[in-house]
């Protein structure tokens, strides 16, 4: 059995890996940090987790966590991440980072959008951990930026059309719905149930949103063109899943049946990407709780427009499943090893 | 007191009629009809209205209707609708249709999503019932065609940027997202609690839509200039509300500033038009059970590209509510009768 | 018009208030206090009430406070509300009191299950605000103790039977499942949407809830006898209503058709309570957004149990809007007015 | 592998049980019928299992059944049952049924509040399939009836203290209620989204609903003493849960820490029974998605009253994981083969 140390493992996505780990063939954890509930069962701070997970809460300085674990997820916030990360790594420790730190490969990028960075040199040697785009780089990654719960869900559906080179690189206006997973377990009013049960509604509209630098960078890459798009964030009454619909224009000399086929081709080998038939369309219900990402398009002849719709878990595919994904690779571990549940419906 | 007549009262728009109607100081409902609950009152149907509304619902043949009440709404289906209409206009009496068939100005455009018309004279003669464009017509019509819940909400947030000339006539892109008494109180398996709650799912995505003639129609008439829209509806887990977010391109000379005062300036006198200030959003809960149209407006420097964001009910705004609205002014009464109760929230 | 004061506007109650104040003809709000937002328009704080509600929150001290209006709410929470009332009615204003303060006669026993009381001899004067009980009393009060939300749903579906003595004192077994406004607006963990979507549990189980010493109090004034419950209030993943489900044992030679004809005879009169026709039962989103409660019982011929069920919304006639009716009464003004909207169903 | 057969795939309790399926190491799905959806995918019924369950429902006649598959779950409506079961039986077949048909020993009482039986000599030879109670003649038996959604709670919850005498034997009050699944996926008003959402109500009041001659009379076995229950569903605005509050009396001699240690003591050594340490409750959200039953008790002295509180999901522990757990234990497997996953949350 592998090591696992969970650092920060009192928020959702903390909980989340510890769900997954509980059938996780090969890792066990053994270090779950959190200075708020130091001394207590994770189990008592989630106690669904009761009986499931036996692991006490550990609230002692980060020098003593290397040796706690083989490989590691840091599930802090971000600038909180570029502090703790570091030693694990010079402690010859693999690492899985939730937080946006690693994310981006330009440094300025980073601070533009977020504070100083004061690791910049792991910017370049990190792995944007994307396994259906980086596979082979990130099973030889010491140290791996889980991508943002948004861009996984954007990235996966534009890449295939982007490679392909079948639709142009402008207009790429992204209309996203997120679960309120995503806003986290911190105490803020617009967080509290009555605000927003039985509601829907924007936030941080225009160019605001800080997932926007790694969308573009990703889209970018695929492109080999400059992207830079409109994305507007919605927050869902639901507690997971995040709905993406993209609109794009169609490239010269593409038609419907060749969006679709490229689309399934990408995709044909991955256990987790599934690209729906034509006139069907994903739906956060049916990737519930699983680690699959569901993608599909629509073409408009009318207005030469076409729509990638595409829906994860956004704490499964969109954070802890896919952290485990991406360890299992880094641990030569079969990549699909402890997320092979079905997806809960109803 | 004005008698009113609701035909087809079974459906959710027509038990919304009825609890504005309790409400309304100039209106008594004379007749209810249903030809399911015939002989049942409606209070037994629909629980909510118990001691409120003292109507029997009435499964008698639709010839004797038109001396049963003065003024009528129709809430049927399409395609009935175009068939209970002209006989009761016959009669002399003033009719708000909730239906689609007589939105449509061009007879072909009707024929051509939905089907063959059998009454198109009254295509010229219906007004659409949208009293912040045409308060004057309305205030004189005898047939008033009730406008879509998603192009109420459409039309209304982008009426002024187009009369102004803010913003061009393409692209438009709008992805709108509605809760569930839309899709009506029918039998069918997408409706049902357990597919619906904690999901969410575009449908009829591309030119799918039927309500996309209507908007078409009037974004048009507004721009003076023919306007294609892309639509993508979504089904949102909530019982009431409608969010439309609306992707546009900046005409040349405009700016943040003036697309603010350009919404506050042709909305000042509107007491159901609600334009917040600049920075903040619409929310549907922040509607929820009032006739209240929300909207604001965002720029985006980079790409040049206004988002525009409207949310109302879907049935009070988007459906009931301005019904009454409409047949207030067709009546001579203050516009807002019955109509001055607050959102509720939360 | 009469000058309304809400002291603590910034929370659910507090809003409610606001919102249902907006539509009543003889109230206008004039003070409206909120330490935390003082400088800020309420309808800030509340969108919701945006162009509805005209009031600047009020963060000033309290001894400014009575000549600012002729009639209070106070919705602040217990053991402030004993601070905050005595100035108002030394200063000749009529108060009703949306806390715990004046609710429990008995000294002793407010002290037991909350805290040290300051203003004793206010516990006599104060009239318990339950208009269907005390309908005269309220009318001629200074001072109105507004009931608990659980406790109104509990003893309007009690009086009757009990009154009668067609029931037994004992046993009486509450299960009672409240809405999430019921927490306010406060952050607390479990008051996050994530912890209490899709969910449901109880609280408080035992003889732990406040509310029990209030339910005792005016369950025994009822029977004429000493009362004691079971009560277990449970948390529901709605954020308005409150549906208590109420256990007792028939008292010898009554029947079922009786308990029907006392139940109903109860409550002729009453605008705001419906029961139910034998057979039918309440459901929290009957009576959403009105003052309605809706009340039924069953009988079990094999147990002799009587099963009393009865529905509110927690912060209309738990709260607030039976706080309006009994300021209503005070002011001699129809106990209706500004409460006459029917339920928002669906 | 085993080969599974399942008899009515397409509703709720089907789809769960093939999401189990998928990831149990020794089943595989042979068989899956539906009349309605013949010859389409299952997976095109339930899209959460694209990719995941490749079997096509097959609309062809009973007597093809039987060599389709090794074990068989019938997931058919009560009175089809008893005419799908037998012959599988006769083919050697070992089946777990999920309907009312075989779980009531008693024919008189079965036929009493459901329909004529037509195999009544099948009564005696079915095992009630409460795993916990009932281990040993499960792994023995041919034919298991698998207990109810509600009894499956209730009885788990009571059946420590009524074994050990540590309450009396009346009263017993149930107040039970459950997530909308439990309603099934048919057609009909009460479970569409509109009516269901943001709800909350009482069903089938009184001496009603078919559960209670299967409550008691696993509550008669277990207190060898005949026991009569009050038993009020009620329908929770979620997919998946139950929730039943319990009230009984304690028997002389007894205390809280005894019921404590009587509960903790019974379910020792289940995997799938958490019993909660003293002071917290149950919450269908710590369950959801998994096997487990929570159950924890609470004492108040001064009625002398035992509150028992248990939790499930209702089409796992309540129906298609217990199914699973029979059949596991049916073919000499663990008995949590395919049951290991975590409940998810949130």
């Amino acid at each position: 059995m592998t090591r696992v140390g969970i650092i920060g493992a009192s928020g959702y996505t903390g909980a989340e890996l510890a769900r997954i780990i509980c059938s996780h063939p090969e890792f066990e954890i053994t270090l779950a940090t959190s200075r708020k509930f130091a001394g207590r069962k994770l189990a008592e701070v989630f106690p669904h987790l009761r009986n499931l997970v036996d692991i006490v809460c550990d609230g002692s300085a980060p020098n003593t966590w290397a040796e706690k674990a083989d490989v590691f997820f840091t599930a802090v916030p971000h600038q909180t991440a570029m502090d703790v990360v570091p030693p694990l790594l010079d402690a010859g420790k693999k690492v899985v980072d939730l937080s946006a730190d690693f994310r981006i490969h330009d440094q300025a990028t980073y601070e533009k959008w977020y504070v100083p960075h004061n690791s910049p040199q792991l910017l370049e040697k990190a792995v944007y951990g994307l396994p259906e785009l980086y596979r082979d780089e990130i099973a030889g990654a010491q140290l791996v930026a889980n991508p943002g719960c948004y861009p996984t869900s954007i990235i996966l559906g534009l890449t295939p059309l982007l490679e392909a080179g079948a639709i142009l690189p402008s207009p790429v206006i992204i209309d996203s719905k997120s679960g309120t997973t995503g806003a986290g377990r911190g105490l803020n009013p617009g967080s509290l149930f009555c605000e927003v049960h039985d509601g829907f509604r924007p936030y941080k509209v225009g160019r605001a949103h800080r997932h926007i630098p790694e969308i573009e960078q990703e889209l970018t890459l695929r492109a080999k063109e400059k992207i830079t798009i409109s994305f507007t964030p919605h927050l869902l009454p639901i507690s997971r899943g995040i709905l993406s619909t993209i609109y794009t224009q169609i490239a010269p000399d593409f038609d419907t049946d060749q969006l679709q086929n490229i689309l399934e081709k990408r995709y044909s080998g991955e256990r987790f990407v599934r690209v729906l038939p034509s006139g069907q369309y994903p739906a956060t219900q049916n990737v519930r709780g699983s680690n699959c990402c569901d993608i599909a398009a629509a073409f408009d002849k009318v207005t030469q427009r076409v729509v990638v719709m595409s829906a994860i878990d956004n704490i499964v595919k969109g954070a802890s499943g896919q952290a485990i994904q991406n360890m299992n690779l880094m641990c030569g571990l079969p990549e699909g090893s402890g997320l092979e549940g079905a997806p809960f419906f109803p």
